[in-house]
């Protein structure tokens, strides 16, 4: 974490970026791929240690290459790239590798999931010798397993997650709108170094720090693929919180991420002034016996298909079975997702899943019960996989925490 | 504005629906496209007038037909389109639109400035007899030119900008720093009902309200197309407020963006606790002199190439040419931009831009000098084009508001 009024350079260190691309270049050979070339802003931080505008080219063999389009002497300031050269347009691509000895290879990677097609359509141009594959199943599954590096960084975020927490004591009100206490949360987050923005890679999501929202305003679904939505402040935004006033007696569900140096901490808890109804309470009570029963389960091998069932199994035999995850037709189908420098990384806890679970993978577990009309009770904290199961990194009590 | 407590429905109107989806339809027919389909969630709202999880799909001629995978319930409460359906997945889309009377056309139209080319891939493999184009320039020349309920929403946005600079006052205190003052007017926003998300179109681009910096952090570039960078609170984020302590005689740019059910207004001010370095104090003159000079030149007819022309030469004329819209090597080549619903609209007030300004655009002007180790002076206001040249929304003061 950055000490505030200190410079900040963030410099990711070269044996972490070299073991990255180690890590890449091994997936290149067992695909047939000469190279890869990776453009999105998150990625490119992955395996450079910068967001400057440009290109890095990842041989299967051999040094990458950085070509900076802007901003070229901040790239040099912040990337432990051995070489990083300035670059004036996508066109100059094929010349400037060529030039630095690493022509395009005959197969290409790129990162098709998220590069736009009319982008695609115009480097396959510019490429002319190359056919372009995608390669962002390698890219996430390489950044699926966490460093210690990278845990140190989730386990700052997630010590700030649990300073949000106990913030809330300060600021619930009865009376208050959602997004006023939104906002006063929020504040402290950006004084703690929160960075704002939390990345979510699939097509058209998003999520404004997460989601905080009261009472039935918590059960109203949204687009989103989560358990939870919220009515927002518009149909525009269409999910978290909006304009309902906190009142007593309610759950209000505070489900903030904090991103901390680009890393992500997950972490849902449930505040309420004065007592809640008697099932929601039994309800959060079984999601939090559920997540400590998944904690000794989730261990390096185990199918994350079959965690998500077993999840799925213990909710019913606990009757939270119709609420689990959503109501009625409107569940979905998993119960928690990898985190790291964006929101919806590998592996995903989830229906069919048939991933198995490594040591060193950080995931969010989030089981919630909904009650349409009512609200949202349940848990979420953010774990790092060990050989000995769960490693939870958020800390602040799992129970609903009553306030007055 | 949705008043605290209100349940939101924020749908957009009939009558407004049907005039989009007239314009597009006019554009399919000249571009010999059968139809568009529509799965962008900005592009969804603006046309359906909801978020939700489907697919818009506009004939050429007839009825548009609404696929909503999920939440249908709410979109039916949220969108004023005649036709809502329910739809399982994207493998279903060809039998829908077949059972509802709209086969799939030959050449369809669709948004490949932002569809993923995996999912192209995807779509392209389902819609076996379509041939796919690109349809994301004309939907964003129709959305350029904004209706009197659209310009109405902008104008309520741009009335909170004006509230969020006059709360800097109670907020801005030497020492602090810039996350600190961010925190407390993102607080205030979002008391005010701010949207939170400031959404960017382009490919890898992103902003957290905006840019909001001191002295010379506020000079330091980024990969971001934009005058400003700022050093951020690490590399990741790369841009925006960071951890530099805000000292007196400074200026402190505050370049945010209100959000307000979708619409965005756009506005920097500068502030300071004290006088200011004379030279940055006349560069901020010479911005704001040249905003009200091109006030006037900015009528529809004008060519968008030819005004940033006029902005640069003034610039120049005023001896503030070296540092205009960035320094040295660092200058951008745009002087503003449409808003609406993204912050990245049509018109680009830009080099080589053959673009003509028209009546209901709305635009960002944003005349800025920057000082590499001293700071960033200028001004920035939303305009509506009319037909008497441009109407500013935002109403605070142009001059940099000296403190104590």
């Amino acid at each position: 974490m950055h000490i505030a009024g200190q410079p900040v350079t963030a410099t990711v260190p070269k044996p972490e970026l070299d073991s990255r691309t180690a890590k890449l270049q091994k997936t290149l050979c067992s695909k047939g791929l000469g190279g890869a070339l990776i453009v999105e802003k998150t990625d490119l931080y992955y395996f450079a240690g910068t967001s400057q505008q440009g290109w890095l080219y990842v041989p299967a063999e051999g040094q990458p290459l950085l070509m900076i389009f802007k901003d070229y002497d901040r790239a040099c300031q912040e990337s432990t790239v051995e070489r990083i050269v300035s670059i004036s347009g996508t066109k100059k691509i094929p010349s400037v590798l060529g030039e630095y000895g690493c022509p395009l290879p005959e197969k290409l990677g790129m990162e098709l999931d998220v590069l736009p097609a009319a982008l695609y359509f115009q480097y396959n141009t510019i490429f002319t010798d190359s056919k372009i594959e995608d390669i962002s199943l390698e890219i996430r599954l390489t950044r699926a397993i966490k460093s210690p590096y990278e845990i140190d960084k989730i386990r700052k975020a997630a010590e700030l997650s649990d300073k949000v927490a106990a913030h809330v004591e300060t600021c619930l009100q009865a009376g208050m709108t959602e997004v006023a206490l939104a906002g006063q949360l929020e504040g402290y987050c950006r004084s703690l170094g929160h960075q704002g923005v939390v990345r979510m890679r699939m097509f058209n999501n998003e999520l404004f720090y997460g989601h905080l929202m009261c009472g039935d305003s918590a059960a109203v679904p949204s687009y989103l693929a989560s358990p939870t939505g919220g009515r927002g402040v518009s149909s525009v935004i269409g999910q978290g919180a909006g304009f309902a006033r906190i009142k007593e007696n309610q759950p209000v569900l505070v489900d903030y991420v904090f991103a901390l140096d680009g890393y992500l901490s997950d972490h849902t808890r449930i505040f309420s002034l004065g007592k809640i109804d008697e099932e929601l309470c039994r309800a959060h009570e079984a999601m939090v016996q559920l997540q400590n029963r998944i904690k000794n389960l989730a261990r390096p091998g185990v199918l994350t298909g079959e965690l998500y069932e077993e999840m799925v199994a213990f909710a019913a035999e606990k009757k939270v079975g119709d609420h689990f995850m959503g109501f009625g037709q409107r569940k979905i189908r998993f119960t928690g997702h990898g985190v790291g420098l964006e929101l919806d990384e590998f592996p995903f806890i989830a229906k069919g899943q048939k991933m198995a679970l490594e040591e060193g993978m950080v995931i969010a577990l989030e089981p919630k019960a909904i009650y349409p009309g009512k609200g949202v009770v349940g848990i979420e904290n953010t774990h790092v996989v060990t050989g000995n199961g769960l490693e939870t990194l958020t800390q602040f009590p799992d129970d609903i925490k009553v306030l007055k």
